[in-house]
C-alpha cells in the first residue's frame, strides 16, 4: 500500500508516520521511485505496537524505541531480549542497591532474586510505601498474593510465542496494558466481595439497585 | 504533644500542618491556650496517612480532602463509605455510558455489575486498550486471571475492620499501596517463571549469576 493508505488505516498522520521513520521505530517500506515506497501489513502492525506503547502506556519515543530495538535486534537468549524489553518501560527506577525486604520476600517464595532486574527495586519501593503509611504488607498477606500472582504469571508465560520478536511484542503489550486490567478486575473484586459482606447479599445473587 | 514535637515525629513541615489544619484534613488539637494547642496520637496517624495519599499515591490535597471526609463523616450504610472513598482514588475517568466489555466480563465472572461505580469504566478502558493494541484479552485469560484475583480479593475483604473509619482507611491504602505491589509481584513472577521455562532451570532451584 501507499503511505497515505498507512495513515488512513494506521489512524496515525503522516507527520508522525514520517518521523517514527526518521527515528528508526518504523521499518522503511520497499521503495518503488524516487519519492515513493510501498508498506504492508508488517508496517501497520507496529504502527498499532508504537501508537500503544506511546499513546496508551505513555512511553517517550526515546523509550518506544528501547522496546522495538529489543524487537529488530534480539540477542541470542530469550531470556535476555525479554529483560532488555521490560526494562525500558515505568516505573523507572534508579536504584540499585540493597533490597532487603523484596529479597526476603523472593526468598520465602522460592522465586529468583536478581538485584538487576528493575522489578525488584520496584517491589522494593513498593514495600517501604507501605510500611511508611502504617499498613506493611503482612506475611500472611504476602504468602496469598505471591501465590495467586504466581498463577497468572504462569499462565502468561505458557503464551509467550517461541519466535523472537514476537515474544518481546506479547511480553511488553502483555505487562503494560493487561496491568491496569488486573488492577480494575481487583477493585471490582473488592466491590463484588465488600457488597456480598456488607450488605449480606447471597452470592451469585442479583445487582445492586445502584446504575 | 505540642506542635513542635509534632512536626519532629511526624516529618511534616509546621506550614503544611497549619494548611492541613486549615483545610480540615487534620482535625484540630485540644487548645490549652490562645495560641497553644496539644495533639496525640491520633494526630501523627493522621498524618501519616496524609502523607501516603499526597506523596506516594499523588493525591492533590483537594481529592486526599475528599477521602478523609469519608472518614471524618461516615454515612450509616459501610459500603456507601467505602464507594465514596475508592471513588475519590485515581484512575480518574469521567465516562459513565455503557461498558459493553467490562459488563460481559462481569457476567461471565458472576460479579455484581454497578455501572455508576468507578472500577467498571476502568476496566472498560483497558480492555479497550489492549484490543486497540491488537491484543485483546482472550476468554481464557480472563476467568484464570478472574479466579486469582477474587482470591486476591477475598483475602482482602476479610480484614475490613468493623470500624467505619479504620475500614475507609484499609480500604485507601490497601487499593492504592497494595496495587503497586501487587504488580511488582508480577513482573517478578514473570521473570521467574520465564528464567525457568526459558533457561530450563528447576523450579526451587538456585539464583541466577547476575547481580
Amino acid at each position: 500500500m501507499r503511505v497515505s493508505e498507512l495513515v488512513e488505516r494506521s489512524g496515525v498522520p503522516l507527520a508522525s508516520i514520517k518521523y517514527y521513520l526518521r527515528e528508526g521505530l518504523l521499518m522503511p517500506g520497499e521503495s518503488t521511485g524516487a519519492t515513493q515506497a510501498r508498506y504492508d501489513e508488517r508496517h501497520l502492525k507496529r504502527l498499532r505496537l508504537i501508537k500503544a506503547l506511546t499513546d496508551v502506556v505513555g512511553l517517550s519515543v526515546q523509550k518506544a524505541r528501547e522496546v522495538i530495538a529489543v524487537i529488530d535486534e534480539p540477542v541470542a537468549d530469550p531470556f535476555d531480549n525479554l529483560g532488555r524489553a521490560i526494562a525500558a518501560l515505568p516505573p523507572y527506577t534508579d536504584a540499585t542497591g540493597d533490597a532487603p525486604r523484596a529479597r526476603a520476600v523472593l526468598e520465602r517464595l522460592g522465586q529468583v532474586c536478581d538485584p538487576s532486574y528493575a522489578g525488584v527495586a520496584q517491589l522494593e519501593r513498593a514495600l517501604e510505601a507501605a510500611e511508611a503509611a502504617g499498613m506493611p504488607m503482612s506475611d500472611e498477606r504476602l504468602a496469598v498474593y505471591g501465590e495467586h500472582v504466581r498463577a497468572i504469571a504462569e499462565f502468561d508465560i505458557s503464551g509467550v510465542p517461541d519466535d523472537p520478536a514476537a515474544a518481546v511484542e506479547y511480553s511488553v503489550i502483555g505487562t503494560t496494558l493487561y496491568e491496569p486490567v488486573l488492577l480494575a478486575m481487583r477493585r471490582l473484586a473488592h466491590h463484588d466481595a465488600a457488597y456480598r459482606r456488607l450488605r449480606g447479599a447471597e452470592p451469585g445473587s442479583a445487582e445492586p439497585s445502584a446504575g
